[in-house]
């Protein structure tokens, strides 16, 4: 579909320009310089000729076929001119030029205005106010784009929000000397979005791992949904910047359209399986280990190394990014000290010194290949001067082809010399990652590794309760949206809850305190009685809650009190409620988010959410593997199980509450916020003891 | 003192060969490339002439003055040619040759024979085990090593423990375009220590920063003294690794003296303040920077951008560093208006956009210069195709030039064109340290703000408390001691606590049941019992306490109910407390650690300390800002002021109670662990109502 932006068999260029430092020009010039196979068709209403090429003076006096337009005009009159897309038959417009929803109201007006005629004629829109595409497959080579780097063909495809982050990200790329398949920067992003180019990239039978950057999404749902069936087939690895309130603020000015510091972003990538970055540089060097090595199928790594401390840095970065360094079996140990110097250390780091030469760095690595107890190798290969490193090198080019196990390499050294140069190339020509210090290395083995316990995973599908009574949660619901209000009763909270399955603490509504008696009496003492009054929000502040009571006669004084004290807010009711002391306080709670569903959030209750921020987010529907990770997640996850001896809570009745709480989410969208704080877990049984709707 | 190791007028090799891939080989041929300024004397038992050079058969031979000589044998001949070399009046010796306690004892043994004759003859000794050093002053040029980075001359100099990362480091710095002062990598550390080296960088005039990596100190307290004296003049850049377990277990097998994760590295850097990283590009990176811009006087930071995304990213990471991006003054806006174009977004950051020019950029920077509320400068330049990118790199550098406040370029470009390449050497010889991604730059920047903060730190002194009963204390642990106990008793425990000021809760000791009862009548109720009993370690875990007694009967029915259940264990004896409830649980410990001193720790005690690890550490002496320092830094440090309208803790008691805690480990070094747990803070008083001291 996206065929004509991304494979134009012929462009037209309006707004060709012969002055060399206007982007009109910078575009033809890269076109021509990358070697684009299709035509160029420059528009200027003047010039004969631009950049050596026949200069059209209108789209219409364009003899042949086009595919793709570039619009690098004035944005008052990109309208017309995508108007004369269309009539010309053109599939697709890059919109280079900026002045619309980035610039106010006047230029939301203008993008508006050529969105109508481009869905009119069926041009679809790439930008406005954007860099462009490039496809350096040798039968396209289309650079449609002003930027100066010129990737060779490669397997990773790129789509940037920022231009600038993708320029940054397409150059570190080309520095580390892997070629780049397509690369998308879309700017405004008002018609192709980014979900349809991640989309088209899974589909790109070239494309073997897609780095993305962005910051934030204008439809997040859409996006998720694309990103679920794109991660099914290759890797994504993104970043999401505007991490902080100021990044944020500083993305929203930019790109006029996005603001807030959102998780949603981060919990879209984790529920997808898209392999998160917070460094450019990080994820660039990853994509390297992805464009030519095997998905390790476990965290244990052997590492080979013939110098020391870059051994022991590496081993820190890779067991903090989750691996293991496990000892070596007694057989590869007897096999290494047959094919190692005296002076090696035959463990794991395997040291075979820095005289090693191709001998002792195959022997090692032949025993990782063999080993069982190791999925991947890591190599810090120093260039002694006074081994033969092109040997050591053809050696791990060898076994790396053999290998169905993952090699990284630190490659340590000074590139200004001849010899070492060679020794690099036959490394990289080999599909050898090679990477300047054991850090980055590390993480970059570290990525694949956690690629690879993503693609093992299985969040399985929401679970269905049929057990549930929707149609009067709903009718609840809808009976307060017909009264206008905003926050439900709480009577009318527990039977919502109650009629989605999810356990409240025995309770009964009263109006009078003779009432509240008589519910005590039914649900047993001890009870709790808790004002309940749309006008008092936080009825702990007020004393507009008791605790503790053990009969009808405290029960009706306190009832009677609160009655004479609060009565100045409106009309009082009470909720009486079965007092549950001793269990572990827990909270769940929901919020919608603009275009994606309802985010669910757990944690501990009290002192742990309020001073600790300890909490989990998932975005609904939550799954049971999604519910059990949030248990195990919060960094206070061990008093669930209890400490110094006591028992611990009843975590499936907690993974079947977060559940049932989705299921309500999935079935109300019209509620805006809810919580359950707080939520009393005991041993064998969980009880919401309060809770909160906003719809 | 290190003269002759690092400025040597002549240099013998003993073990010099004329086989090319050999260390005697490469050593006399990196000494000639580099150019060095001495005398290179080879020394061989046959050889004529090596590298060109006349050979000597014995260091006897050398006709003329040597102030160091490289040792390159196998290690049975090394005592000897120390010896040797004391004949000779050589006052240094870098031994490359490793077979030494890295080895066993075998290697042990030798090392201490060459070190008896060392200090026999006054010679000093580098290595051995290691690479060795370089000295890139025009006066000398000494590559003493056997590497192949061949720094320029410049103001960073390096020390390593490992050369390997001293490579990597020395490489860095290479790839980066910035030169090198110093450089030692000293192995195996057996006389000239990396303290030693630290001091001689401290003093020498043309190292302006210092890049240190270690795996651990031999002597942490000899190098704390060390860097608290440099560090007074200039920045130390540091990196520890064998951080985690299995990279600590690496460390320890490639240098055969160090093991055990070990925290005391990282609180000598706090405590100096030495700047700390946990990754050797960053540490690099944020060199470039020291090594030409001066220090931030504030945190807060003006960004200039040409380009949106990689704006944002670098607001996230500067905030993440503790920077802050501020809006800037109406008066700098109004100034911006006047030089910058209309599409620009006059904000911090500043939005010059792509098509700015030399003349936007430097109105953009001299407003920076000029505001008040920014103390640096950070750059997003992109050499976009359309700009002309070396005036706008020439008012960068100009700018530069009248700027106190430093300024970092994250420069986006394309160094394989040759335009852009000129633009990077415009920067470059400016002084403006430039950066390949946003992330990068942005943690450079975050560095130099962080050691302004270093710098403005005041640790102050150790309080010394005259109102100590020093000599008693003293006089309980020796006769502990003497009797060779190891964990003392309770009621001396809190005499030593009660001898140094320390708030104890009212007690007393008894045997009987009738002496329990008395001391309770003293103290007032209601009471803890505790049985003490040495054989008795977690007295809980055996219903060895009993808390809230309140009366005499109580305390007469528990003592006689644990004597008859627990009497077995030993002669038992019980300590009386008064009980304490309501406060807020803290913990306070130490620990010895091998020529440091005490570790003294600090953290909230019960689930905080258990489930959550929240504890923070110092190393004794503990000044009052550092223990003020110890109550923020915390996770749970909310909870000392109170929540939920709690009144909050006496923290000025607790910080005086962590002082005096510091003053009895200094005074009594032989307690190898001592805690107080937990100690009971109030509002107005803390007490700590149980100890345990381990000598």
């Amino acid at each position: 579909m996206l065929d004509a932006l991304f494979e134009p068999r012929a462009i037209a260029v309006v707004g060709a320009s012969t002055k060399e430092l206007s982007i009109g020009n910078v575009i033809i010039r890269n076109l021509q310089t990358y070697g684009y196979r299709g035509k160029i068709y420059p528009v200027n209403p003047t010039a004969p000729e631009v950049c050596g090429l026949k200069a059209y003076r209108t789209l219409d006096e364009i003899p042949g076929e086009v595919d793709l337009a570039h619009i690098i005009i004035p944005s008052r009159f990109v309208p017309q001119t995508v108007e004369d897309c269309g009539r010309k038959g053109i599939k697709a417009a890059i919109i280079n030029s900026a002045g619309f929803c980035e610039l106010g109201e006047e230029g939301a007006r203008l993008q508006e205005d050529f969105l109508s005629r481009a869905r009119e004629f069926g041009v679809r829109i790439f930008g406005p106010n954007c860099q462009g595409i490039i496809n350096s497959d040798p039968a396209v080579r289309a650079y449609c784009n002003f930027t100066y780097t010129y990737p060779d063909p490669g397997h990773i495809s790129v789509v940037a929000l920022s231009g600038g982050v993708g320029s940054v990200i397409m150059q570190a790329l080309a520095d580390l000397g892997i070629g780049q398949r397509l690369y998308a920067s879309n700017g405004n992003a008002c018609d192709i979005s980014m979900s349809e180019i991640v989309r088209y990239y899974g589909k790109d039978q070239g494309t073997k791992a897609i780095i993305l950057y962005t910051e934030g999404f204008a439809n997040p749902r859409a996006f998720l949904e694309a990103a679920r069936e794109v991660t099914a087939k290759k890797p994504i690895l993104a970043m999401k910047a505007g991490r902080t309130e100021q990044g944020a603020k500083a993305a929203s000015s930019h790109t006029g359209s996005l603001a807030g510091v959102d998780i949603a972003t981060e919990l879209i990538f984790e529920k997808t399986g898209i392999l998160s970055f917070t460094d450019e540089g990080e994820m660039t060097r990853a994509a390297m280990a992805f464009a030519t090595q095997p998905i390790p199928a476990g965290n244990r790594v052997g590492i080979i190394t013939n110098t020391g401390g870059p051994a022991v840095i590496a081993t820190d970065v890779l067991v903090a990014c989750g691996l293991d360094v496990p000892k070596l079996s007694e057989r590869s140990i007897e096999r290494l000290r047959k094919s190692q110097l005296p002076e090696a250390a035959l463990e794991n780091p395997i040291d075979v010194v820095a005289t090693a030469g191709g001998a002792q760095f195959r022997g090692a690595l032949d025993v990782l290949l063999e080993e069982e107890g190791i999925d991947s190798i890591f190599i810090n290969f120093v260039t002694a001067p006074f081994a033969d490193t092109h040997e050591i090198a053809r050696q791990i080019v060898e076994v790396n082809k053999l290998s169905g196990k993952p090699i990284v390499c630190n490659f340590l050294t000074n590139l200004s010399l001849e010899g070492f140069r060679i020794t690099m190339r036959i490394l990289k020509e080999g599909g050898i990652p090679c990477y300047a210090n054991p850090s980055d290395a590390a993480r970059a083995l570290g990525a694949l590794a956690k690629y690879g316990r993503l693609k093992k995973r299985d969040l399985g599908l929401p679970e269905i309760f049929a057990d549930v009574d929707a149609a009067k949660a709903r009718s609840i619901v809808e009976k307060a949206q017909r009264a206008g209000s905003s926050v439900l009763a709480a009577a009318d909270v527990y039977t919502i809850f109650e009629a989605y399955g999810i356990p409240v603490a025995g309770w009964g509504g009263a109006a009078t305190a003779a009432e509240a008696a008589a519910a005590a009496d039914r649900i047993g003492y001890p009870v709790v009685v808790k004002v309940d009054c749309a006008q008092i929000d936080h009825k702990s502040d007020l004393g507009g809650v008791a605790v503790n009571l053990k009969d009808a006669a405290a029960v009706r004084a306190t009832v009677e009190e609160m009655q004479s004290r609060l009565g100045s807010f409106g009309r009082l009711n009470f909720l009486v409620q079965k007092f549950l002391p001793g269990g572990r306080e827990l909270i769940v709670g929901a919020t919608a988010q603009r275009e994606l569903g309802h985010l669910v959030m757990f944690g501990l209750g009290g002192i742990y959410v309020e001073v600790l921020k300890d909490v989990v987010f998932k975005i609904a529907p939550v799954t049971g593997p999604e519910a059990r990770e949030m248990l195990t997640t919060i960094k206070t996850a061990p008093l669930l199980d209890g400490i110094r001896g006591e028992t611990g809570v009843d975590r499936e009745g907690i993974v079947n509450l977060v559940q049932r709480v989705s299921q309500l989410l999935t079935d109300l969208p019209m509620i805006q916020e809810m919580d359950m704080n707080p939520i009393m877990a005991f041993a064998d049984c969980v009880y919401a003891v309060d809770g909160r709707i906003r719809i």
